[in-house]
């Protein structure tokens, strides 16, 4: 076993604190890595403040990491020490359902396992990416070009890959008309990702305040929620929305601005229910989907597209001291537009 | 002005009473229909009864309606005198809007007219099928093939094309499993179609009441929803469900029903807003949507499938004077599966 430093939730309560936490030996086909960054995600707040349900204290969270490999076990072929690369929302699936066979572990009808918060499959829980070193099953660890600057690479393993899945999976690309509500840490990454797909970008966000960032990633148009004229404009023009909003939003209201055989489709979610009026549907033959991340497979081909297109996360790097304070700053959607904890101040 | 008999309710609380209607002079491109039978459609009695929102009275309901051509106007290319034809949910659109255009004037962005209780484009207001006569633009009118039974065919034009439009939209197929919730009037199509596709329907009913009736129209499963095991049995089955419920019902349940990338179309719609847990859609990257009668060419389409496959609604002829009573039995799901009025009953 291997203790290394970490910033974990004592409870739901307090404040995160510096401690340490237990890596397993390495297994023939695991991976150390040795850590270098880790983004902050709306999702760890959650987690760690127990609002998705009760979870194991104290926790240490943290799903979008990049870092090198620093020791490779006696079978593992993808990956070599000195490698650049990350981890994600999983580390571990069955790996026999069918959505796993057909590279959908995120999908997998048995559990995937997640990076912090879940029980893998040796019984033990799993602890995340605020922490100098993790051990990953090299088939969860994926390869991080190195044209993508280290400090913002690490928020494509949650926010990149979220938005990435539902664009490609729904078609975003040239003729289409793409709206994406929210200009949080998904939402730019959102833009960046649907622009350089060739869509026709829209920002759908509560105010206009960060108009000039959404056009410069990429964006075509950006209009205000907060202003109604704004659903009237964009009545029936959408083939695709993506939402990165996990507040309530008024679903008759968004659904209706999809064309023929759009779909509105969900990445965040509130915890409770959405009313949903059925009539809302029926107009147009529109669709509410929901959308998790994405597989191994397509979070590398998303890495890879990423690297090619050169369009990387905004972000704000902090000391691992700052922790807390970014929480805090998140929370009021104070954060352009991703905060990464530079894992060198916790060694 | 043509004046004919009808069926009409006189308030939202009235019983159907005989009456008379009006019918415009024939345009160039008008049909004069002499019908012969009209069906029941439980959105008729959402309509007359206000369910749906204030409607003018009195109102003449009916939508699934089927007839002769007895009169053609000069202009008039697509039917001719004596040809059995059909008048569904809608007698005409704008014609311009984008999805008229490309042949889903069901969803005419101007709104398409319904066959009764909407204003028509020459500002009167529409009055439907439980009448001796109607007069249609020639575009809103189907053939209806001879070797469909006469008394069975009216379905077709409502319950027929609401089911035929999602199992054709979301490929209802070999190789697909297929589930329809609901053995009344649409149902009880939608297994019929479904299975006439190739698909392996399952039926998802409160009871095993109509189970026979179920497998003899060509389902292979035959489900109770009133079982809670029901759900676990099933979870992670279904590529397409279609739900022809209009009655609230447990959307987590019934979307865990849904394998990856399974869609949850909703073909009948309760007046509030169904509460949708987003987590719900995550797994298997699921769809929730609604779906809304069907174009013309595809209701011709619907109508030229069910005459190739020999398959047709079940029906139980009724009586003018006994309408009122199977409205009653309509509301109790008492019908095995659509009631038609035999429109000689009221010359």
């Amino acid at each position: 076993m291997l203790t290394v430093n970490a910033l974990a939730a004592p409870s739901a309560t307090d404040a995160l604190v510096r401690t340490t936490v237990q890596r397993r030996d390495l297994g023939p086909r695991d991976i150390l890595i040795e850590i270098a960054y880790a983004g902050i995600c709306h999702s760890d707040i959650h987690t760690v403040r127990g609002d998705w349900g009760p979870v194991p204290y104290p926790l240490t969270v943290g799903h979008e990491i990049v870092g090198r490999v620093a020791e490779a076990g006696a079978e593992v072929t993808r990956h070599a020490v000195g490698d650049r690369v990350g981890v994600g929302c999983m580390v571990n699936s069955c790996r026999e359902c069918d959505n796993c066979k057909a590279g959908y572990e995120q999908y997998c009808t048995n559990g995937n396992t997640g990076t912090y918060a879940s029980v893998d499959r040796d019984g033990t829980v799993t602890q995340g990416g605020y922490s100098t070193h993790i051990v990953v099953d090299e088939d969860f660890v994926l390869r991080v070009p190195e044209s993508i600057p280290y400090e913002a690479a690490a928020p494509l393993l949650c926010a990149g890959i979220t938005t990435y899945s539902p664009l490609a999976h729904w078609k975003a690309g040239p003729g289409r008309k793409v709206a994406v509500v929210g200009m949080g840490g998904l939402g730019h990454m959102g833009v960046k990702i649907a622009a350089a797909m060739g869509a026709e970008v829209t920002v759908l966000s509560q105010t206009l305040g960060k108009k000039d960032d959404g056009l410069r990633f990429g964006a075509q148009h950006y209009y205000a929620t907060g202003d109604p004229a704004t659903f009237e404009a964009l009545a029936n023009t959408f083939d695709l929305i993506v939402n990165t909003v996990s507040a309530p939003v008024d679903m008759a209201a968004y659904l209706g601005l999809l064309r023929l055989d759009g779909t509105l489709v969900s990445v965040g979610a509130p915890p409770e229910p959405l009313p949903v009026q059925v009539f809302s549907l029926f107009g147009n033959r529109r669709s509410f989907a929901g959308s998790s991340i994405g597989g191994i497979a397509e979070t590398q081909e998303m890495l890879d597209f990423c690297a090619e297109q050169g369009i990387a996360p905004e972000v704000e790097v902090i000391e691992a001291d700052a922790v807390n304070e970014a929480y805090e700053r998140v929370l009021k959607s104070d954060v352009r537009y991703r905060f990464v904890i530079d894992i060198a101040s916790l060694r």
